[in-house]
């Protein structure tokens, strides 16, 4: 399986600049809340935020080898999402690797590892959600895969699924679903800012959304008090 | 236990305020150093703070039906606190939500799970502490209750104590407590102030606060040295 | 071992600023790859910067009495090292001793525990590296030693050492290596910034670093593609 | 806060046998859900199991002072249940202690922090849950409390709750509670043993408890199959 | 995506019980060591051991429902693999659906969530692989899917992959490559197995596997020693 | 760094075999509380227990080459401490390196990473501590060093130092240091022998240790009560 794979089939560049306007949290209630990687990935400064095709990597830990082989094969576009065959922190990605995938088209970076030279990929504004910040320094010595499926932050990625990623976390939308999740956030969205206005002047969700007669057969009952709950301590006893 | 208290004692305006002013580290230190929930809540942004009433909600892992349902009975100056049944970093907590609170008075959460739309909900300036930053959706499906003791962050929450979070965390005081500590904070400030002034002028914490006998007590001893303390290089051995 | 050695020898303060302006991840590549602290040690705020000779203090989970007496040791230039006897998150550090270690000449601490009064400690400018932010008050009970070789964030750190850290985490420079890490530091900086120049103008890694053959004999593959990897919905099977 | 409360309200003593014999999964349903220690809480040896009353102690990180005076107050029957101030996983207890507990009565020990001398302890039958196994020595400098209200993992314990304890973790029911649970626990049990039986045979939970209507109508959909999902190999696409 | 797929295609059963035999450590190895689960991912008790077909489970966390529905689905020989939507601990399974499974033929159970009633699955020698053990109760509230591709201990499961788990942890194998890695593993057994001899009688691997020389390249020098490392201690110095 | 010292200075066997009678707790405490390395090295099998001279490896994340050269230098007695550069949980050790070991004359292994074969290992009776139990293969990669001083579970060895592990985890003792910690281990033992009889026998160690007049003076206050906590129930109110 120690493959790359030259090209890889992409989403349609609107639809991605759309998911990627709709936002993580947007997109990930769009596709039937399924698809959004594990929290512990977190981007290096904040505001950070991308959308774009992923070019997968299968890396090693303390190995980053395969990032180098991936720059050949990345478009304008891309988003590069690096998975590592065990649970590892080492800085697999710095300024200099940035450098070279903002040179060749890259929009950003995905990493299960570490990621180091934050100060100047910060400066760069080169967009980088990993699981560490961390200056350790990693070796070239064990090929791993390009292109292939991955799983990273507990989702498995496909080359060429859509990725969106911004302060909220990292999502994935299956290429094949791009149009049609899109659409779904468009709708959401558009709901969304009805309700929005209605919550301002003070409406409440319970009513906006008909939920107390559910919360009455679930066996909710309010009670007026005020309660006067002793304290814990020994003088409230 | 599926209840809903509708309403709850709260704590004077004016000490409210004063706990807040003194901040968590200090109001810590002025009941007795307990209260402190456990240091994995950390604020959404940089300079959150608040002071308020607890309104109380006990949810379940990825449901987020309570809160809504705790913005009937929150009043102007409340901080709602969300404990969950068991751990779990779902973004329970999000900008729509967050909207209806503010309408309705409230003045920021502490949720020992996760919230979402991190990047809309600092531009409200609304605060918030969290377990974790997380999109991921939840479900409307198990009701819980509303101002009853819970425990978050590994303290018990009564529904009135005194809320108190800004950057070093989040510390619960109990209601009929705010006054005392409130004072004894105050005094500690005052004490504080003074010994700010000695230190900064170069003075030693040692003598300060005349410690160098209980430490030679405690078998403290001091040689001059320098130690030529040998590297762990192979070179230095 | 419950001692205070008074003077250490230092590493010359010219080393120190070039070790300081290389950072922590090149002087940590200088090394040799070794030296660097564990990357749950973060700076308190973004930009942090520091770089000095390490005064040590070895203290105990909830008691931050050692760091009073380190501060009578402490010489301009000087960075403290506190490690603690077991995992420990407390916030054995605060604004007063920040205004007595700097008004001492201290440039900074790394901590293997918990600060607290960030906010105030952000706005004197005093750099921090810490396991955790919190409020939680500490004890002055237990003796321990100030000056000795500790651990900390997993690495020995001998009294005189040099620390670099910054936004990537810490690193120790042993005193008698400081000069050759820097050189090495520097010879590296030189070499990158002309890798930087041809990564930035497109050039790939693979053929700067010359790796293609090593890649083709470690048995790396190329393929085309596309491949129509199909997502792993129902409806793409 | 620091008191010691020498005599406390405990359970009827047949309640307690009841909800032992019950054990932690059963009991934990029979309340509603609730009362579950967190499950960091592990038996130091497979097949501990008690049933008693709490006699609560507060501590503090690395200080194991408060146990000693906890066993002045330890009447036959009780669980000793050990919070502590801050996350902490030092020995506070080992074999001395537990036969002192063992001469004065008690019948088991809940500590959220470090047990040592498992060895020793599970010779002698003694059963602890506790959040780590350490041989971390601990200091007696700081006074806690001993029989006030607590929180242990991450349940509030009032002095004199009942404490069940198995494989599967540690429940706390509140004394005023234990009649009614105890009788919802029986007959959940025998309700289970039905179910048990028809299971065994062969039969559904989905027809046991009727659940194929509502499963239907949440959307759940039935596709024969079989479908050839592709494996994630490149041989595979 | 709420799908049920009734018929999946599975591996020869005799590949499976070969798979079996060589046990997970090897099969991990012979099949380019990729596939391997988490290691949080533990057997309820030592000596576990199951090799099957993989029957997969898309749940949520808190809510069991998919797996009563899974139990309909399996057929004999089958292994149980249950996926959470969020990072999860509570107790999804226990003896009545450990009951219902063996009824229906299931071996085993790989859930990344929590187990309960652990003695008595133990005594019914149902092997569990878990994330932790927890008796937190659970509800029936949101569908899922069963037979769909889902990710477990961060690696992509396909329904009827080759599972085999021991005390080493959880291994997969793609259905097609089931064959493929069998016959690898029982090479790379024999030729262990002479390794062993060797081994066992003092030879070593520098020369078994002919590692002397790549090491010298590499740079790695001896020296005779013995160097006097002088202790940290404060006397040794 | 990348060397091997061949020959280490040990300590005399007899201080060895003191030392491992007295086991990890009274060692840890008869040198004031130090040397112990953090509680998640666990021994793979109850009852482990050993005690010997340490050989020290220096490894990389997902590389057990060094472990190899190790075993050339190894002598009767000794005990392996595997240090890595960066945290890491694979499967360094397996059963092949294991028989090496013994053959060698090895007692025991320390590895801050992972274990495999963990079935076949204990079968040998080889005792091994680790920070995780996982199949995950290596590579043979990257020299480290052997024979040097390392961190490992965040402890300081020094080649030769004693190392003493059994169900309570690891314990290092400086070499130099061994005749003075065995003896002071062995009259702690005699001493805690006389205190074990007198709390056995119901005596408490408030009265044996003199505890109750320091107790008053740091301001413990002993109340009879009963106090009629309330329950946090609603119905307790």
């Amino acid at each position: 399986m120690n493959v790359v794979v030259r090209n890889i089939l992409r989403a349609e560049a609107q639809l991605i600049e759309a998911l990627g306007r709709l936002g993580v949290a947007t997109v990930h209630e769009a596709q039937g809340r399924i698809g959004l990687m594990q929290p512990y990935l977190r981007p290096i400064y904040p505001g950070a935020r991308v959308a774009g095709s992923a070019v997968t990597v299968q890396g090693h830990p303390g190995d980053n080898w395969m990032i180098h082989v991936a720059a050949e094969v990345v478009k304008a576009g891309d988003v590069l999402v690096v998975a590592v065959s065990s649970e590892n922190t080492d800085g697999m990605f710095g300024e200099l690797l940035a450098t070279s995938l903002r040179a060749r088209g890259a929009r950003g970076l995905v990493i299960d590892a570490g990621c180091r030279d934050v100060r100047e990929i910060t400066e760069m504004g080169f967009p980088v959600w990993s699981r560490a910040v961390s200056a350790k320094g990693t070796v070239k010595a064990t090929v791993g895969a390009v292109n292939v499926p991955v799983v990273a932050g507990g989702v498995n990625v496909v080359p060429g699924d859509v990725i969106v990623a911004d302060d909220d976390g990292v999502v994935v939308v299956p290429r094949r679903k791009a149009a049609a999740v899109a659409q779904a956030g468009l709708e959401r969205e558009k709901k969304e800012a009805a309700t929005r206005q209605r919550l301002a002047a003070g409406e409440l969700g319970l009513d906006i959304y008909g939920m107390r007669k559910q919360l009455a057969e679930k066996g909710l009952k309010y009670i007026d008090g005020p309660v006067d709950w002793p304290s814990s301590d020994i003088e409230g006893a």
